[in-house]
């Protein structure tokens, strides 16, 4: 994601080698800061009021409170003790759970000295995998919108619905539903995306509108209940959003509101 | 409609018998005030600007802009004058047109010193007539809420779901989608309403769930993206709203998210 014309990731290291920098989501749109943490309540903190907020960097900021914990304490009281308060900031986070399972497994069976060291190593590639994955999720899904071009006049934009942030703020970057539409975008083929407000918390207006326009991509702010207007009247090409979980028949679950758009992309044949 | 504990029309003539008063809609739900209304130039500032809004309220309040131009010229240009003016408040409103074409069929062939008199009475008759037709709507759409309850286990309420204000504030009285619900309510069925918000202009959070509550009906405001879960977890019994027009192969207009309640209605095979 680039922020300011700099390209900028939503959590990292400082140069100290140590504390975690998030951006503080709890002041987009109207300012960017950043929140530096430096001990385990701190990121705790960070997840519970949303500092940070999106499954995967809840999960990528987890692992790192976990880190901050060992590297204060490394015993496997202290290990027990992160664990217990980290699980408990944001349960329904699937990436929550798995990321301290991760850091656990990491330096379960680990010499006391070695642990903090191991813990910042798996945290790092926790990270690095959440951006490889969403990368892959750009790759997969840029022939759905290169398809919705070809159905296109010349130089009309293709316009995608999406719900919610499962953008770059929501992960370590990239995203999840943006990826195929930052990765479009920076390939060249003009996209536009309606970006649904999405109430109660405004997460759409406050955060995908954020993004979106610091990376340069044309948008829409739309009040939740436009969506199946639009569709009714031909003005979206294909709906991407996010999904806090998929079940293993291809159920999913996502943000309230998702089900509606799901409803009127079907009447109206649009690919969701 | 009571308001604090007072019958209350939404429009009224003031004692002086020629001035003309209305409940300030911008205010709620913080606050009741009225504001007289004494020129044509005023009536078209409150509909202009959504001191009054609905269409059967405007309807009304439209007529009674005619009657104050009238009053103080009662020539054809005065006439003319007042109907273009008032047309061009609100034109998506079908009530607009017609009530002024009421006021018009009602003065044109009188002769000058009759046609203020004459106005006033179409403009009283169209209030009433308003009131008369949503308390046939009432008794028209209570047979839904009571075969609803029919399907509920004794005591429990029957959950109504409803779009934007198509109640009282949005009529002289009672109200069109409301008049079931309030007619339910004050006969001694156990009603209760899930307001939607109504994003972007809050009808539902800011007028519907005032009054509502102060008519005692019990209720709770939802953002627009909740509807959908509702009626997938059974906790909607039946959808009504209002409908700014309805074509004559049964098709309807209305506030934007109708549709998409509407979709989730059928999905989950609840009346609408």
């Amino acid at each position: 994601m680039r922020v300011d014309g700099k390209s900028t990731r939503t959590i990292w290291l400082e140069p100290d080698g140590w504390s975690v920098c998030v951006i503080d989501q709890t002041a987009l749109p109207h300012r960017f800061l950043t929140a530096r943490l430096t001990t385990l309540a701190e990121a705790a903190h960070a997840i519970r009021t949303m500092v940070i907020r999106g499954a995967p960097l809840i999960g990528a900021t987890a692992a790192y409170g976990m880190c901050l914990a060992l590297r204060e304490d490394a015993s496997d009281e202290s290990l027990e003790r992160a664990y217990a308060m980290l699980i408990a900031t944001r349960p329904t986070a699937v990436n929550l759970k798995w990321a301290l399972d991760e850091i656990m497994a990491a330096v379960r069976n680990r010499p006391r000295a070695e642990r903090s060291s191991a813990a910042y190593r798996r945290a790092a590639e926790i990270s690095e995998d959440d951006v490889a994955t969403n990368a892959a999720i750009g790759r997969n899904g840029l022939p759905l919108i290169k398809a919705a071009t070809a159905r296109k006049k010349p130089n009309e934009p293709v316009n995608v619905l999406t719900h919610c942030n499962a953008g770059a703020l929501a992960t370590v970057d990239i995203g999840t539903a943006t990826a195929p539409i930052y990765l479009a975008h920076d390939s060249g083929i003009a996209v536009h995306v309606f970006a649904d407000e999405t109430r109660p918390r405004n997460q759409g207006a406050s955060l995908t509108a954020w993004e979106l326009g610091q990376h340069g991509v044309p948008h829409t702010v739309i009040a939740d209940n436009t969506g199946g207007h639009l569709m009714q009247h031909g003005l979206i090409d294909l709906v991407i959003v996010g999904a806090d979980r998929v079940t293993a028949n291809g159920d999913v679950c996502n943000k309230i509101g998702t089900y509606l758009k799901a409803l009127a992309a079907h009447d109206n044949a649009v690919p969701f």
